[in-house]
């Protein structure tokens, strides 16, 4: 059996291309992993998520041992079966959820209890729960348990919850025990501060993880406070391991990400944004509710291959996202999708071809040209 | 180019099975034609709905008179490019969903006067403008333009609206003009009375049809008083043109139907119901959202190859219906229409091959062995 490995195969500067292997398929990095909350990429069906590019998928926790529990999904086979996705799956710890999300949160050296949102019951995580629930649902990447402060925070309580969070990475890591195939990646924390940020590497790599995420980013902070920690953090972590951004980002955040050495992203924006009709393109954001569509015969992007670019035209998209028909989430959903695959597949080869840089202002002059005009 | 044809290739008893030929394709009938109001069969793509058989959609030209206009969609290319499906459509007249959807009308010998129930905005059909609407639209069967009172109704109500129906049919015929490759239907009126529905045969032959529409039933008058009225309505228009049962059905007022000579049907139930969990199977309706299927790691239908079937429990489908997940649309959908041209294409067979009782009786009985049993 293929044990989880990770090559790196070329750098060009900070930025990195390889290849993660697990038993269940390669990931090419860097990865975007759609986010596949309560077992589906929301208005995609699973075939049509692998067709934009997409290697990998995150699943929730939190989301999925609410409903529909991870005992049941394990009862039916596993998560991959059940949504019928046989390749990689992510899945994040649930911390991060349960913060935001539940109810009634207590937290403790030991956990956290809450009452969940769907339906008000009490549930406890903990870092030996959350694996539980992780293998369970048969997760091929497996997220430590840890807390995460929102920011602006008081250094003292970034601290305190940066120390909680690597007692937590411990007890993870004993948990997981020994699962070979599996990955069980570390998460770093420590807001803002590069001594806190250091000193949870350390920890995280005393430890020794098969990956590791740089966490507590992508919560209020803003683009330059998240460059200004990617510009030291991913340099703080081994060189050999996966490194995951998690929870990012836009277009520009992951190109600044995957120049600072960042292997990895999941966001939910381009799903999100395709059910409120906001298309991603070379030439930016399109909002395709705007009247100036209503009679623009032209594709959302003239030189992308997706379903909704080949088959129709801007007028459509504009009439089914305004009329509120499931076809301008799914078509939306698709071309997102794509354009974030497009994107990570840009951005590898130029690695690989050690034309970043080149290929970066590409990027960023041709979306300062800014949408085609109105017809 | 093709001209509009059809021929009839066998019959079987009153069932009849053949082929109407269009320059856009063939269509099989017994036919179904799924329902794209706006421009859209709901929660599917144009290139899933072909893969479930689908020769022909429907089109609703009061939908898309509204929103977003004819003259929008013909400048666009018109309907088949705007929504891209390359194939056969089939447009209603309007008339019938003026009077069930819009608000204010006011109905006249010249037509009906409305309101959208969208914007508010008003509006004017007429046997003329409907023809236009569905020139615009570029409607490869266009439906005359009609009146139909709710049933029941009183026969002086019925018989003065039929013959309203059956002038406006004259008007739609001259407005309609010589569209080599289009075609115009007819609809015969008359309620639940045989000789009101003679009369109204008689002057649609008189005028002069591409295919004939056995109008006004489904209307909540049920099902015994529909096949009443197909006992005998089908035979009083012309043998050698489509017959068209507007609106129906359940799948066992389709069968009788084909039995009773109709070749065309169009409903919103595979559809809409597919929205709200219920399936359709050869057991009958499986509402996938009781408590009964959440553990199950069946498919609807063992027998059954549709996306849905081959990809996903019972389980997988309660809980992403239950969590009101776009998947369970796309994909409740994607069966039920299966469903739906699997049973057209078992009538054509059956009906090719002089079986067409046996083929009933099996129908029949399947169903009433009821769903499968819970595990």
């Amino acid at each position: 059996m293929t044990r989880f490995s990770f090559d790196l195969t070329a750098t060009d500067g900070a930025a990195r291309t390889g290849v993660i292997h697990t038993p269940r398929g390669e990931v090419r990095t860097p990865a975007f992993m759609p986010v596949g909350t309560a077992a589906t990429v929301k208005a995609m069906l699973p075939g049509s998520v692998r067709e934009t590019g997409a290697d990998i998928l995150l699943g929730n926790t939190y989301h999925l041992m609410l409903r529909p529990t991870a005992e049941r999904i394990d009862r039916l086979g596993g998560l991959h079966r059940f949504m019928n996705w046989d390749r990689p799956i992510l899945t994040d710890s649930g911390g991060f959820q349960v913060m935001s999300l539940a109810e009634l949160r207590k937290l403790t050296e030991e956990g956290v209890t809450f009452r969940s949102h769907i339906d008000g019951s009490r549930h406890t995580l903990t870092p030996e729960r959350s694996m539980e629930i992780q293998r369970l649902l048969g997760s091929d990447i497996v997220m430590a348990f840890d807390e995460c402060p929102a920011l602006p925070a008081e250094r003292d309580r970034i601290a305190a919850s940066m120390r909680l969070s690597m007692r937590w990475a411990q007890r993870s890591r004993d948990a997981f025990g020994d699962r070979p195939g599996h990955a069980l990646f570390g998460i770093q924390q420590g807001g803002l501060e590069p001594d806190l940020r250091a000193e949870s590497a350390e920890a995280l790599r005393g430890i020794g993880f098969d990956g590791y995420a740089v966490g507590g980013l992508a919560v209020g902070e803003g683009q330059e406070a998240m460059f200004g920690v990617l510009d030291y953090a991913p340099g703080q972590l081994p060189e050999d391991k996966p490194r995951y951004l998690m929870g990012v980002g836009k277009p520009d955040d992951i190109v600044g990400a995957v120049r600072r050495g960042i292997d990895m992203m999941d966001c939910v924006l381009p799903s999100r944004s395709g059910r409120t009709g906001q298309a991603f393109t070379r030439r930016g954001v399109v909002n395709i509710r705007n009247a100036r569509h209503a009679d623009d015969p032209r594709p959302l992007d003239e030189a992308c291959a997706c379903p909704a670019c080949r088959g129709y035209s801007r007028a459509y998209l504009h009439h089914v996202s305004r009329a509120k028909e499931i076809i301008a989430s799914m078509l939306m959903t698709w071309h997102n999708l794509h354009y974030y695959q497009e994107l990570m597949a840009g951005m590898r080869d130029a690695i690989a071809a050690g034309s970043f840089d080149a290929w970066e202002a590409e990027f960023h002059a041709t979306r300062a040209l800014g949408d085609i005009d109105p017809i």
